[in-house]
């Protein structure tokens, strides 16, 4: 993998036959004289700390597996494509779990850990349940939450702050003279729908805007349930001139709706996403978009992982990372766009 | 995991903690008591065939590996939804490997199967290399390959029939009255692009159009480099009336060139896709694009994946699936859109 030697690597530099160097690093039955030009040029090329060791019957497994919330959600793949390298560079394989934040599949993860099939775990639940505080409290390898978890319990953990997140881009919708400002969160038994449904109060409180229940509508955080919710909420207050999206799966469900509708965007309703994904700098019209530092959380995370695994037993670590918003067409309009582009921006 | 027992439901039937019933199935030191109580109701709940059977030292770690060579593509994510189902109901937890298509990756991922932390791997490789070949001939657990392999391969394989498919895209704008046909492409030395490519030069020679190297842009397979590639194409032939591209983030790459050129999809250029992945309905304007049944494909994987695991010892077996052209504003324009959309199609 990468830059060091592998298993390639090391059937060239001894000349035999890749399926022969797998042999002998599995410990079967091979000739001798292939046995000892296989282990030289292990050595040679320095592989011997990980895969010779490992079959040499050291108790790691050189695999660290993350378990997502949502492999279809972009926001995973940031923090993916930031766990990746730095594991790898490491020596680690990185496998993945593919949970959609069913609890019974997350609980499962964690007692896996007990098979020892990997060395640590990386997981981003949108439910921290009484259960996941038991299993944590008894994981059998080292694990790290990216997301929030209750005071005093002792894990580690990269949090995003999504209050200060939603902060910024309601103040922004207000700057830009917006008043009816609606929200479409996903489920307030999740972790960030809950407080990004509260941030998203406080901050129209602050502001000395009314919160008006009318104007929020609970979904799911995908694109389809995005669709859904806004279309429910339209239909109840077609009033509104802007809608705060708790990520940006639901805010492209969002254009879609509106211009199905024949709402212009932001004429007439000015959108903002949550997560900064990929996908928001590509929609059409491109998507305003709060940064909560997905490629930045991945890369604390595993950070925080290897620590651990290079035997740092001190107290639980936490890093909170800040938000950004990243202002595009959705809400500016695309002559703020035609700009961006000019100065080489957004 | 889903409907079946799970330790969450074992702990509640034998009136302990998670923690406890944990450490039951993974054979820690535990209270007689409390040992008694658990066997006695995972026996109840019928999940002595699973987990405890596991823990008893069973050879199978009831674990699968999926090697996916991009996660951010939908058309892998479409397979995964199949493929997860299926061996979940079978008391299968999937883990996947993210290879972004890098041989070395792939070829490690074939390698640790003799570390035997999976029970069986589904690959979908690009390029299918002679070490790929030999690890596939010594691999240590059954191999299903989403892909073509060269024949006599005794591999279990599924394959999509993209050379159809091209054909169906390319008489479809054809038949559009378009004649200045443009192919973007991933590389070549990979088993899509090569057929993609073989493809579109035979389709164009039947219907009597000349074949023109111009007209023919190698990208890769994401979306940023399909853009890259389209804007080179442009520059270079600016005539075009029709674009083919190797895949759908290709061809949505394309749609964010010719909108940020001015040029009107379809009236000025039609773009197909191919895919037919959820961005391709979700894109403005929609897009036209040929499925490859990633979904049929992934389910027919884990299928015979099942097969072998459950003992079958036969020849390799080899599945392909028939491609379909789903046609969309790209192609046809907004009003077979709305037409589309009255008579409840599309």
């Amino acid at each position: 993998m990468g830059d060091g030697p592998t298993i390639t690597t090391i059937a060239e530099r001894a000349g035999v036959s890749i399926a022969s160097v797998s042999r002998v690093l599995n410990g079967l039955p091979t000739r001798q004289e292939t046995v000892r030009k296989v282990m030289a040029a292990a050595d040679e090329l320095g592989y011997v700390r990980n895969a010779v060791a490992r079959s040499l019957k050291s108790r790691r497994t050189h695999q660290i597996a993350f378990a997502m919330a949502d492999v279809g959600n972009p926001a995973y793949l940031a923090m993916l494509r930031e766990i990746q390298p730095v594991l790898k560079a490491a020596g680690y394989r990185l496998v993945l779990h593919s949970t959609d934040a069913v609890v019974a599949d997350e609980i499962d993860v964690l007692h896996s850990l007990g098979e020892r099939y990997v060395d640590g775990l990386i997981m981003s639940p949108l439910r921290v349940t009484d259960t996941h505080l038991q299993m944590l409290a008894t994981a059998r390898a080292p694990v790290v939450i990216i997301g929030s978890v209750p005071d005093g319990t002792r894990v580690d953990n990269v949090r995003a702050d999504s209050r200060t997140g939603v902060r910024l881009a309601v103040d922004h919708l207000y700057a830009l003279g917006r008043r009816r400002i609606a929200m479409v969160n996903g489920p307030l038994d999740t972790v960030p729908g809950a407080a990004r449904g509260a941030a998203y109060r406080e901050a129209l409180t602050d502001l000395g805007l009314p919160y008006d229940e009318n104007l929020v509508q609970i979904g799911d955080f995908y694109r389809e349930e995005g669709r859904r919710a806004v279309a429910e909420l339209l239909d109840r207050a077609p009033e509104i001139d802007a809608l705060m999206c708790a990520n940006d799966l639901i805010a492209l469900g969002a254009l879609d709706v509106l211009r199905a509708k024949g709402r212009r965007v932001p004429e007439d309703v000015a959108v903002v996403g949550m997560d900064d994904t990929d996908l928001a700098a590509a929609s059409w019209p491109s998507l305003t978009s709060v940064s909560l530092g997905s490629a930045e959380r991945g890369k604390a995370a595993a950070e925080l992982l290897l620590e651990r695994l290079q035997g740092d037993d001190g107290d639980p670590k936490r890093v909170t990372v800040a938000p950004r918003l990243a202002i595009r067409a959705s809400t500016a309009g695309p002559d703020y766009e035609r700009t961006q582009r000019k100065e080489g921006g957004a």
